[in-house]
């Protein structure tokens, strides 16, 4: 049976491009440029709480990474390098191995140096820290949000969500093809993300759910917001064959998104839907923030409003 | 219940002294020093594997940031930041509020900004990722080892083994203070590991035991060492009460401890008999490199050597 240190040198050690010295000391070293902020964030995945513990690896292994991904994407910030903490219950050598080519996939796909990890034994888990960079004050913080932005958000969310209670048997979908695509393989936005640096005030990422995360961005920035029931962005929901009222409920509630929620100015209008167009991402303009902080609204297609609860995805519900 | 969020904001939350954006949106944002580089390190510590699952929450705060530490010490670096992904099987308040205690304890002592973190459902287990600063160039690595450095470790390896071994009901000791001490509350050598940039040419923490991390040194600087049996510090662990067999076995075997193993040529002796002395902390002259690569070998007192077998700890042995 390999060694932690086998498993290390053989999975885990690829060659890293920007990186002043890797994996096998005690720490690994790097130089940022000059004038640059470094971005962190982590992110821990656990089986039988995000995952089910019999999920394919290859799969695992990109969605590990590309969740932290998605954390960087909604700061506006160019991944570099990534640590992986990785627990086992044991040594399976073509689990460890398929969980390294998805996990490798990501990190080349998006250009990150792993730079170092732990391998331990117990119950299945996996935490990622993950540094990006961006030219010093040009990351888009939640908070930067001013009276009157527009709201935007990328993709389809609520894909995912419909993909778990698919799989959980919770609701049947006519095609789930798209919604499981959503939930095993999300696409992290970093490019948007990076195009959206000058022209977005705030942004976040909606892991936790639209509804929930606008909270988050509401708060953070001291506004309320409004949402437009008619402009929520509904057609890959329904095209699994869910009806409109429970599309819109997994649209706003859903976690395990991995699209961005922006808020930027009427004037940049033009520009957003041409990078949309240029990214080939759909970029939908669900509402506005208010001229002071509020709840978040959602005004229906008859003018009438009722406020929207923005509790996020809680692992601990009260 | 307070929520995911509660328990952030109520626990995990502390000012933050040299960080430019910490916790509260999708990722941290620091800046490092110019012409810095940034040495960063990964430990997790799981329930069942690397601790008692009834182990006191305080005690065990503290070790989880400390751990991460002795891999900054051993390059030389000073702490700067650091992320906390916490997994926990439920809330308990008391717990978290004295795992917190001791984990703040930890960082407040070394300087250490906590930027982010993650709070999970799951079996017990934490991972620290840790961010150090050292000027470019100055980090101490493995491999920096010459032919005929002297080989010094610091303060009393093999105790933490001891302890653990006591705890386990594995051996007896009539004293088992100070190793219990070892185990539940490592000092990292952050002082010691900065205070030796200049002085030493190559550096190792020996969390997996002497032997095994001085094979780690000599594998990676390309050299074969000698280890003087007489040289070895043995006082600590015999004042333990175990027997001298017994007791050099653990100080070359040990896991767990926090001590720095480095290599320096004999040109700087006297400054780094002078270093321990300001430091009020014993390095211990062991042994020397080899002119070249080749086995380490254990020197009894009357002159006749043996190979030490570099088996470091491994959590998935053969």
């Amino acid at each position: 049976m390999p060694s932690e240190f086998d498993l290390i040198r053989r999975y885990f050690t690829r060659p890293a491009t920007h990186t002043d010295l890797s994996i096998g000391d005690d720490a690994a070293l790097i130089g940022t440029a000059p004038g640059a902020q470094l971005a962190i964030t982590t992110d821990t995945l656990v089986a039988g709480t995000h995952f089910f513990p019999d999920a394919a690896p290859c799969g695992l292994g990109w969605k590990t990474l590309a969740v932290n991904l998605s954390d960087l994407a909604a700061m506006g910030a160019q991944p570099r390098w990534a640590t992986l903490a990785l627990t086992l219950p044991g040594i399976d050598e073509d689990w460890i191995a398929a969980f390294a080519d998805g996990f490798f996939d990501c990190a080349g796909r998006y250009g990150v140096d792993i730079v170092g990890g732990d391998t331990t034994r117990g119950p299945l888990a996996m935490t990622v820290t993950l540094f990006g960079e961006t030219p010093a004050g040009a990351a888009i913080t939640r908070s930067g949000g001013k009276p009157g932005d527009e709201l935007w958000v990328s993709g389809q969310p609520g894909l995912a969500a419909l993909g778990l209670a698919h799989l959980q048997g919770r609701i049947r979908l006519a095609d789930a093809s798209r919604a499981l695509a959503a939930l095993h393989h999300p696409t992290p936005r970093i490019e948007p993300g990076l195009a959206l640096r000058g022209l977005a005030h705030a942004m976040i990422d909606i892991s936790d759910g639209l509804a929930g995360d606008l909270g988050h961005l509401c708060e953070r920035s001291g506004l309320g917001a409004t949402l437009d029931a008619i402009a929520l962005p509904m057609a890959a929901l329904c095209e699994t064959g869910v009806d409109k009222a429970l599309a819109r409920q997994y649209l706003l509630a859903g976690g395990d998104d991995y699209e961005l929620l922006f808020a930027a100015p009427p004037s940049v209008r033009g520009n957003i839907e041409a990078l949309a167009h240029r990214l080939g991402l759909p970029f939908t303009r669900i509402g506005h923030f208010a001229a002071r902080a509020g709840p978040i609204q959602l005004r229906e297609a008859d003018g009438s409003k009722h406020t929207v609860k923005a509790s996020g995805y809680d692992h601990f519900p009260a």
